[in-house]
């Protein structure tokens, strides 16, 4: 008997003949004789129409009010879902984050689970019930309700299966597993198999939508094996990993790309020793996710200093950089959102070398400009023009053999 | 400074600009240095929505998942009236049930308030917040969702008021006050000023949907000031108080009525003692709302036996008789859902005779014929044909001079 833990995604629970469909996979997997516990998301859709209403208000609502509204789309689904299955004669109970024990720190709309009791779900376990869960919500320790930032349903599933010591966490989606890169940019794109945490961890940071970058590192931590899978049809999925000898072999195993980033750039700063920390300082504080940042060559002691970040966090990034930019002296505050970020992620890179020598390379032969670069150890990303995108993944796809 | 808790119903928030409009109320009373609790309803419409999805899955939703499912529409509003709040420039906070410290019996859909933990409100109102709750929710001791009933929200706020020792609820909706009987079926129906609990009461349980019947309890049993008034337009409203000299000289001050019972009636039943609880027993354990109960004179050693119960559960009510019947050796159950009930209420029936035998005389002048008959020492109800209900609010409303 395995303890499995299953989190559907939000087009997978996303009407009733879907929450259905659902429960009819969760009755045959427990009459299997499985012991489950499922996490589902909101029906997709609805977070953002509650959003929307928020806007409706104000274009900037209390963030602990957000986490009071979005929590409830999933407290839905999961009263549904249970109704659905104890209408076909299995045991089942809804719990919200804070029935299933979730107790996360306390910032709102993108909490971070801090522990999870896990009592009350044993004990509907040992009863022989399915555990059906509330992703993406917690409370804090002062008992309000927090949330856990977009996918965070993946960390919700992951991290349940760590604390109750599961078999696995697989992640039923609307996709039948992890791509060499998005279809719907080029068509070759593979279905990989078996993908290490780490590269896993790079695509998600990177902006493949399949896991929420804080389920990998979950995942990674405790060694937990997650699978990928299509709620909509059978197949093996894609499994996510510790890495082995094999995933090595292949030098590049994805190329992830990301189109919703902007380029905020501080121009004519001083160039004096603490600018990089008086600039970042107050970014940093209000937990803007900030990716690549480059601060160029000094000319007659002034620089220039760039970073990118999400696009739907620039108008606050450049708010907050205008603000530091006046204390420093700096002359101006500049926001480009016509960029894109194109990578290449594979653990074989450790291995090999002049991998990055060659992305540059391909891209340069198709005339793409490169505006920023960095590199992780198993990771090369460029920023280049948003229309240049598409293109540069089809070029770095075939170029680092891909397709076969 | 007073303590005031104001609840809002339904159509009240109903929509994102009258939210802003409740907002603009609350904000304009917080100004005048009051302090303030909201209790609000889930928007009109939601909690339907919310049964309709249920009931796609299953007639029989399990009802501990109901609770999980319903006590989302108030989250949503108490949110985004903190949301609007704060958008003024008011402290405000949202507090679930749970939140609110309101902990409830474990009878799921129907709970009851058991006790109110007070110290997080206290805490948030000694901070100057505007406190915003959900209505129609709290938690069992077992930490469950539970929900209080249609028109819950009514009791979370005369129960908030009691438990944090109010000056007075008061209870915003569509209409203006309390009236004498429907203005949809008499034009000539009119608001009244003051009302004693008790009459207040006797309507709310006979179907006046003005207040939830457990709120005025709440009310009556702690002599806590409750106004009735419209959210939409000033006005003086209804005050629900403790009954005063002068309300003893109005004979009749409502005729309320109601067409959404049943008649049941279990046929040929062996008349020997025990009978009447060998038939509501079972009943009574579902917590279904018996309201007239009749057993004729036998004849031939059987006898007949008729209750009432509210339309929406004469099916279960039905299919329980039906049990019982068979186990006493009766012959049969018949339901009837052509009826309808028309009452009159007031305190001064305690003091005047003959109250009943007019209301008789005028029905019987009317050619409206009674099928059963109830009491209490400030009421007089009687079960007719449900297409005579109209007609007898009216003659019973000029009868007794209700309309001057």
């Amino acid at each position: 008997m395995a303890l499995i833990v299953q989190k559907y995604g939000g087009t997978s629970v996303g009407n009733v003949e879907r929450l259905k469909n659902v429960a009819k996979k969760v009755a045959d997997q427990k009459k299997s004789g499985d012991q489950l516990v499922v996490v589902l998301s909101a029906m997709s859709g609805q977070t953002d129409s509650l959003v929307k209403l928020a806007h409706e208000i104000t274009k900037e609502p209390v963030e602990r009010e957000m986490d009071m509204l979005l929590s409830t789309g999933e407290r839905v689904t999961i009263a549904l879902l249970a109704i659905a299955l104890q209408d076909m004669g299995i045991k089942a109970v809804s719990l919200t984050g804070r029935q299933a024990g979730i107790v996360t720190d306390s910032m709102h709309t993108k909490a971070r689970i801090k522990n999870i009791a896990k009592e009350n779900i044993k004990k509907y376990l040992d009863d022989d019930y399915v555990v059906v869960v509330a992703g993406f919500q917690g409370i804090d320790e002062k008992s309000n309700v927090t949330t856990l930032g977009r996918g965070g349903s993946d960390t919700t599933g992951v991290a349940l299966a760590v604390a109750l010591k599961a078999d696995m966490c697989e992640i039923y989606t609307d996709v039948d597993g992890v791509y060499t890169t998005d279809p719907n940019v080029e068509s070759k794109a593979r279905r990989i198999d078996r993908i290490s945490y780490e590269e896993m961890l790079e695509m998600a940071s990177l902006g493949a939508k399949v896991l929420q970058t804080r389920s990998v590192e979950f995942a990674a931590k405790y060694r937990m094996p997650v699978v990928v899978k299509s709620t909509f049809k059978e197949g093996p999925g894609t499994w996510v990993v510790a890495e082995e000898p094999s995933m090595e072999k292949v030098v590049v195993s994805s190329v992830p790309y990301d189109k919703n980033q902007a380029k905020l750039t501080v121009v004519g700063v001083p160039d004096k020793p603490g600018i990089a920390s008086a600039i970042l300082g107050e970014i940093a504080k209000e937990e803007i996710n900030v990716d690549m940042i480059i601060q160029n060559v000094g000319i007659g002691g002034l620089t220039d200093f760039s970073l990118t970040v999400p696009r739907t966090e620039s108008a606050k990034a450049a708010k907050i950089l205008k603000g530091s930019a006046a204390k420093i002296g700096a002359k101006d505050v500049q926001v480009d959102e016509n960029i894109g970020k194109v990578s290449i992620v594979g653990v074989g890179m450790r291995s090999h070398s002049g991998v990055a020598a060659k992305m540059f390379q391909l891209l340069a032969d198709a005339g793409i400009n490169i505006e920023m670069i960095s590199t992780s150890e198993i990771r090369v990303s460029c920023v280049i023009l948003k229309d240049d995108v598409d293109r540069a993944v089809r070029i770095l796809h075939a170029g680092f053999g891909l397709e076969s």
